[in-house]
């Protein structure tokens, strides 16, 4: 029987699940016994497997942000939505954020999670990120009014038509990966991790382009077609950091987040042309070229006119609506495709886009846009919001501590901590 | 207004859309000339980008074979299970696999399909393969009993907990590819194509590793952790081309398909330590070793036993219990793995294997093992199939025809069609 460290090893796995309300190692010592070769031929521990370039990358969380916002945005994520169960609390919360944090810090280096039941799933990263949040609940009942950042749920908006199957939780995980295996170990241990404190409400899967089809930072496109993602900050620009990571003391080094579910009605855009379907967005499809210009990242000219007299961008299109003239209201948008079978739907998907933005303040910058879309866009003949949540995403875990900490108890190290 | 081949290609759209029970374009003429500017800006036409290797890749279809059984697993699947409408019988059956049949050669090659509303998506084949197949009741009802090639459904099996939701469906098409926006789109237009003679059953997607995550060739992982397709048919031996191409002469160059969707209890399996799993298995999970081995590709010795006189690899494990004493009994594995969001299960998901087998002769080569496992298999403690399907293959399409076109219209090069 191979003793020292793997030993070690094992006790940690059965430690970690009994200290968390999980059941101890079931396999019977009888049938291990009966068996006899087990004690003789099985080994444990994680596989220390290196993978080629792309699987063995690594996103490092570096200062004071989490990783997976400023992060070229991977080809896969799982969101998930928690609601916290009743009796979990301050200290329920803060027990699940420690757990869910070293979770997801030991993932995104490529070492298994503690209590990891399948360690070699963990063994290439493909640079997988976990970034956290908390909802307006979880704000008002658990963070001290002297250090609770501003966080108000979203306004109502005309035109969605909101399923609380994906409404609003408590806590959020934005699992991104470029790999869907290592991605589907990741997700069920923070699952499996805060299943004691928080009751998943909903995963939300999505995928952009597999790393290697296109060239790194190549724009993607949407299930439309589109060329989707343009006009958006860039972490090199001297905007982003003001316009992404918050400004409130309170949430410093931090941001928020505005998911929002929104299924596109492609059987209905199916009987557009390309020239409707142009005059939509504002862009052409083949270059995702501005309809005044030539080149992707052309300038779009929303003061052109043609020949006779019309504006070359309709004013009522997506891009014109969308821009604002205040430069203030911008945001990092970090979407995903999103399809799901379902057979209740005559063309046995509903598919769309699970749009995620990042803001330094979701009402001044996120609302005003949103609000001018909901009034007016082409676009929302073919997309319809069934999903709307917020999350206050917090800075980086302090140094030997878990992500939230500074909310939940102040800018100590963590030694305090209630748990 | 762009004349030539734009035209041309509308007007190919247009008709596609008539002809195949589609609406016509629906962006209406005045809101093009309201917006004035539609006409002389925008484009149309497929995109033509070339992507670097791994999203430009191609799977040709070479002889007689469909292209996808074949073929190294690509990263994602899409399954998708149809039923023919009421109403459609060989006419609607000739029609729809002679469009799907096109679209899939085009899809395949990284060419838009013929009525593609988005061409752009299409542009990176990523090795997309389309390989369909025709269920039990196609084969009885609409293929002359001359040139039908025998199918039985799957025999009922004790461990089974069948939900007619995955169920037996008369047409299918697996989809893969190593992109998943590539993959979504080529589903979603042989899905829209299929509509006017077929209805959805089920969808069924997966994912394997992504394409440079590991060395190519490297044998995935399931969400069990385990190495699995290790002891498997590869085309390059000698025992491939008899056990998986059929040798009845109603389907030469085609095969069979097996769909088994099979959920992993994996709450159930977290209770298991590794020596556990190991046994369950027969196999290491770091390696994928036979206990008796030392590295992944070892024979194992299921003769050997450990100093008290046990067998090393437990005679209820699974491979001891999957493996035939007769050669005959082994087919191709071509599994994937899947995870749905769940939130009526405590764990937020469905997690398992869709299990994929082709085989000359499934009642032969796949009933006899199944049947074994169903007797014995310490594996199935945490796994139940939930879904099961029987399908024919047919062979590639003949030069200039279709898929399927041997079956239902014989060796004709398919200028007979009923169409
Ligand atoms: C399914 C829904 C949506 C689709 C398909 C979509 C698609 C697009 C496309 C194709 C573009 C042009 C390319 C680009 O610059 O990225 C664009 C731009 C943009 N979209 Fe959306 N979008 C959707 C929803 C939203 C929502 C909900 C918002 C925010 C409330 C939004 C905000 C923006 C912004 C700010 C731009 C850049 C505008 C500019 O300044 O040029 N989009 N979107
Ligand atoms: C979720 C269900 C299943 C899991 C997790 C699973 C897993 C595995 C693993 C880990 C191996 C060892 C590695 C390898 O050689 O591939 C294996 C081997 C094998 N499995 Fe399965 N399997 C499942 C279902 C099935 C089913 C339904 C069949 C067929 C009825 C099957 C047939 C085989 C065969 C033939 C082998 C190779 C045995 C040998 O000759 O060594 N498996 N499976």
């Amino acid at each position: 029987m191979p003793g020292g460290p793997r030993w070690d090893r094992r006790r940690v796995l059965r430690t970690g699940a009994a200290a968390f309300g999980g059941a101890g190692a079931g396999w019977s010592a009888s049938a291990l016994v009966a068996n006899g070769s087990a004690a003789a031929a099985p080994t444990d521990g994680p596989a220390r497997v290196v993978g080629p370039s792309a699987g063995a990358e690594t996103v490092p969380v570096v200062g004071t942000h989490q990783a997976g916002v400023d992060t070229p945005p991977q080809a896969h994520l799982a969101l998930v939505g928690w609601d916290l169960r009743e009796d979990a609390g301050v200290v329920g919360l803060t027990r699940m954020m420690r757990l869910l944090s070293d979770d997801a810090a030991r993932l995104a280096s490529g070492t298994a999670a503690l209590a990891d039941t399948e360690p070699e799933l963990a063994a290439h990263p493909a640079r997988l990120t976990v970034t956290f949040g908390f909802g307006p609940r979880v704000l008002r009942d658990l963070v001290p009014a002297g250090r609770r950042p501003r966080l108000d749920e979203l306004p109502g908006f005309d035109r969605d038509r909101l399923d609380p199957r994906w409404g609003q939780t408590d806590v959020v995980a934005q699992v991104c990966c470029d790999d869907p295996t290592t991605l589907a170990h990741a997700r069920r241990m923070l699952v499996k991790d805060a299943r004691t404190f928080a009751q998943v409400r909903w995963i939300q899967q999505g995928f952009r382009t597999a790393r290697g089809t296109v060239p790194d930072g190549t724009t993607m496109r949407n299930l439309m077609g589109q060329v989707d993602g343009t006009v958006n900050l860039a972490p090199a620009e001297p905007d982003f950091d003001p316009l992404v990571w918050s400004g409130d003391d309170a949430l410093a080094g931090g941001t928020f987040l505005v998911v929002r579910r929104i299924r596109m009605q492609l059987d209905k855009w199916d009987r557009v042309d390309r020239v409707g379907r142009e005059v939509v967005v504002g862009r052409r499809l083949d270059t995702g070229a501005p309809l005044t210009g030539v080149t992707e990242f052309d300038e779009p000219d929303f003061a052109a006119t043609d020949r006779f007299g019309f504006p070359v961008i309709d004013p009522a299109s997506h891009v014109a609506r969308a821009r604002s003239a205040d430069p203030r209201e911008r945001f990092l948008r970090r979407a995903y495709s999103y399809t799901e079978p379902d057979p209740a739907r005559s063309t046995g998907e509903d598919s769309g886009l699970v749009f995620l933005a990042f803001a330094a303040d979701p009402a001044r910058q996120f609302v005003p846009v949103q609000r001018r879309l909901d009034e007016l866009d082409r676009l929302n003949e073919w997309v319809v919001a069934i999903g709307s949540a917020v999350y206050a995403i917090p800075p980086a875990a302090p140094q030997g501590g878990y992500v939230g900490q500074q909310l939940l108890e102040g800018k100590s190290t963590g030694e305090k901590s209630p748990s």
